[in-house]
């Protein structure tokens, strides 16, 4: 059995303890033949994945109800794993979203690392730079490397810390906020064991 | 005389009263043969308008020691002309200076709007929606347009005042985050009438 979360640029999978990405460009789904059990925000690589007969969609076991409609299937799910926190999703997006007493609060959608380095370059030459994770958020910069960085960071921490709740970080990208979020708990495989506690819940209808 | 601000994408000019802008990729500064004072932080620009006697970079009679070295020069401007503040200048990039008894104490660089809804749209084109800059930033947003209207704007908004100084708004897209401070004051003639201060606190050597 392998899990998938499959995002807007790749196929994140979950093989027993190891996990692996494909990207959504070139990876061909048709190339697995065991059974894989997944999310997917990407409606192109659903469609492919649709007529595939060992790929299961795990999106229909899932209340949506308690969410939003257009709210993203990666972020339902992680929400789903928590009772008070929130949650940061630091993939090509990075998404917030809060739950409170296991029920979730709304959420919002931040540009990930790359995405916004890149904003910065196509802005300006002169702003090409890598964000500097380590730049002093306590006072107002004086470079331009911590100018943009500051710009990305000290604003979502405020935001973030504004909820005075745990902050748990998922994603490719969590450890590089674990520099600004020194207090928040990292926790790689939140959407992945999300999934197979849905998977158990419902075994009958799925095995 | 004429008064111009050229940044990143246009030339932005100030005939008497009127203001008018054309674009970096399209206009030729040769047309014009009337004294234009600049101030540019198009280096390309800049390297063209060196060659024009009529064109006069004003960058020249500025203190630069009071700002950092790769500060744009309009910031700098911008900067000159207020004694406490936090001016937010919102552009094709949207900058942040403080200054506090007319000393400048740093300050930030954060996407402009078109840059950052580029962003979303690039992410996913289920985000490629305008920001709703009337968007409740009290409550965590429950739909897909608020959740990135909110990631941008709301991050900003809390690092903004967080420094109890007056906030004035500047650049084309002014009047668009007047709604979100709504205790800012606009003043869109911030940079051009620094411009005309430099000039007569200069005009021996200028005219």
């Amino acid at each position: 059995m392998l899990l998938c979360d499959i995002g807007n640029t790749s196929y994140h999978f979950l093989d027993g303890e190891n996990t692996f990405k494909e990207s959504v460009s070139t990876f061909n789904p048709t190339s697995i033949t065991k059974k894989v059990y997944f999310i997917s925000v990407n409606a192109a690589v659903s469609k492919k994945l649709s007529f595939l007969e060992n790929w299961i969609d795990l999106a229909a076991f899932v209340d949506k109800k308690k969410y939003y409609e257009t709210m993203g299937i990666d972020r339902i799910v992680a929400a789903m794993a928590v009772k008070n926190a929130v949650i940061v999703d630091a993939g090509s997006a990075l998404t917030v979203d809060m739950v409170k007493n296991g029920v979730f609060c709304g959420g919002f959608i931040y540009p990930g690392v790359r995405a916004m380095q890149k904003t910065y370059e196509n802005i300006s030459p002169a702003l090409a730079y890598s964000f500097n994770f380590e730049c002093d958020l306590d006072i107002m910069p004086k470079n331009s490397q911590d100018a943009i960085s500051y710009g990305y960071l000290k604003t979502l921490y405020l935001e973030l810390i504004s909820h005075n709740l745990p902050i748990i970080l998922t994603g490719g990208d969590a450890s590089k906020f674990k520099k600004i979020f020194k207090d928040a708990k990292i926790d790689e495989q939140l959407i992945f064991n999300s999934m197979k506690k849905i998977i158990k819940e419902n075994e009958e209808s799925l095995c």
